[in-house]
């Protein structure tokens, strides 16, 4: 067993201490509710919600695929349909990640800031940036809690993080991994052809101020661990280190392209696997924190079996 | 200027807009609040509280330094005294960074488990992953705010984030860039050879269950921005993907080591730097958060001027 981890896998630590599998039978880590969950929890994803972005191969010839969730109505619609149409264009093929900031966000698009758009994107207004939750669909939600962002609660809500104002208004979170849309100062709110990804500690300050769009769900790695740019604002200096992205597809349009499912935010497993990630009693833990912030309850994702 | 940013550079921006030049007076941007420290509301960090690692330069021959300030008295001062040893005993070099886990740590040490280690370690008592805090001492802090991992307040104090709880006991926080020990089921507490630093959203649920030693100031690029293994847990699972460790040795030791200072947390600008990164209005921004979490305060700290 490999030792002074901060974390320890189930499987090595029920072998090596026969008495713990006992105990975690009681107190599961998250990941194991998560597998134990019923196939009826899981929610597919439709394959016109993901988009398929991929990276020219890295050094080693390896292939850098990362899928992206767009998200669903009531949020940042107006942005997601343009995106649809840059897709469907063809617009990102060529263009290239030219930003990767630590602890903050990489971003890509036209470094050239000269390609033309194709037509019809529509212009969004900023009040977009918000959407009016009626309280009964809040009251769905089974995890909800009060932070510093918001002056209501944060919920995960069919799925996604999002923060709840008293004035009804509701936004979409900036987690580790969402995708947002760069933009020029206000009133720009940005056409969805400049996006970013998180890849650092939530910068909760965006939200509200920017749209986000979507998530990576497989092959964030890609992205975070690329060399971190030295220009300002973490730009690269030169266009050699821009990393080339080869096209970006909608997930139907992909043949071969993987299917994923995510867990029923709605579901007795999902309460149980929040429950666990804000308690964590499972053998590695001495205190359980009592509490969790949103973006440290992910929503599981995974590849659906074939 | 460029286009599409989620945040723009002050400069660019007001020979752009000069009108915004003006606002940006009124509400300065984080950063420029800190530029404008007066050079009184700087502590220098002594140089032996710093601990330089050297890694393998990158793979075009670039050095790649990381300067890590090991946290002061009150806190985890059993696992610092250790750290001080073997970096004395230059026990980590040659050793490697042989985990790197997206969206939680990196982890270096001893890969093959079997180096000894140097006589007169401390066996660190798992009540030191707390320490009691005077009330008057707490006063003292500027910065303070409830949320979901403690049941006090989190406090910037003395430079550090620490999360206090009702019963007195204080203990830091894992944000970002926070260096840890390693250890192995309890009783456990590690002796501070295997260490890890926090390269993805702030992991809170392992605050006063892992001491915490220090942060990285300088250099969390390196780390960062390396390929995540593709083992359990991060682990890589070659042995020649693991990152060489050249040299660790305290700052004190190493005649070009720069030295550092970080903004006085205890300062009147420090107070206006947090409260303008819970309420962003400098340009960029049409809604401040009203908030943030301690983690998004991140204690400013600068190379001295030689």
């Amino acid at each position: 067993m490999k030792r002074y981890l901060p974390f320890v896998a189930y499987a090595a630590l029920c072998a090596a201490f026969p008495l713990l599998a006992q105990e975690a039978e009681i107190y599961p880590a998250p990941s194991e509710i998560v597998a134990a969950a019923k196939a009826d929890e899981w929610v597919a994803i439709k394959s016109s919600d993901l988009m398929i972005m991929d990276l020219a191969p890295d050094s080693t010839g390896k292939p850098r695929r990362v899928v992206i969730q767009l998200m669903p109505a009531p949020f940042s619609q107006g942005w997601v349909g343009n995106i649809r149409k840059l897709a469907a264009a063809r617009w990102w093929d060529g263009t290239s990640i030219n930003r990767v900031q630590d602890n903050y966000v990489a971003q890509w698009g036209d470094a050239t800031e000269k390609k033309a758009l194709p037509e019809g994107l529509a212009m969004v207004p900023e009040s977009d940036y918000v959407t009016v939750l009626q309280p009964a669909s809040v009251k769905e939600a089974n995890w909800g809690r009060r932070d510093s962002y918001v002056d209501a609660a944060t919920i995960i809500y069919k799925g996604w993080p999002i923060g709840l104002n008293q004035d009804k208004t509701a936004a979409p979170v900036h987690c580790y991994a969402m995708v947002g849309v760069g933009r020029n100062l206000s009133p720009d709110t940005g056409s969805g052809a400049e996006l970013y990804t998180v890849i650092g500690h939530a910068p909760r300050h965006l939200d509200r101020n920017i749209a986000l769009v979507g998530r990576v769900i497989e092959g964030i790695e890609h992205i975070s661990s690329l060399p971190r740019g030295t220009g300002a604002l973490g730009f690269y200096e030169k266009e050699e280190d821009r990393v080339p992205i080869l096209s970006v597809r909608l997930g139907n349009e992909v043949p071969d392209a993987p299917t994923f499912e995510y867990l029923n935010t709605d579901s007795a497993s999902f309460a149980a696997y929040a429950d666990a990630r804000a308690n964590r009693r499972d053998p590695f833990f001495n205190v359980p924190a009592g509490g969790a912030d949103i973006c440290n309850i992910p929503v599981p994702i995974r590849r659906q079996a074939k």
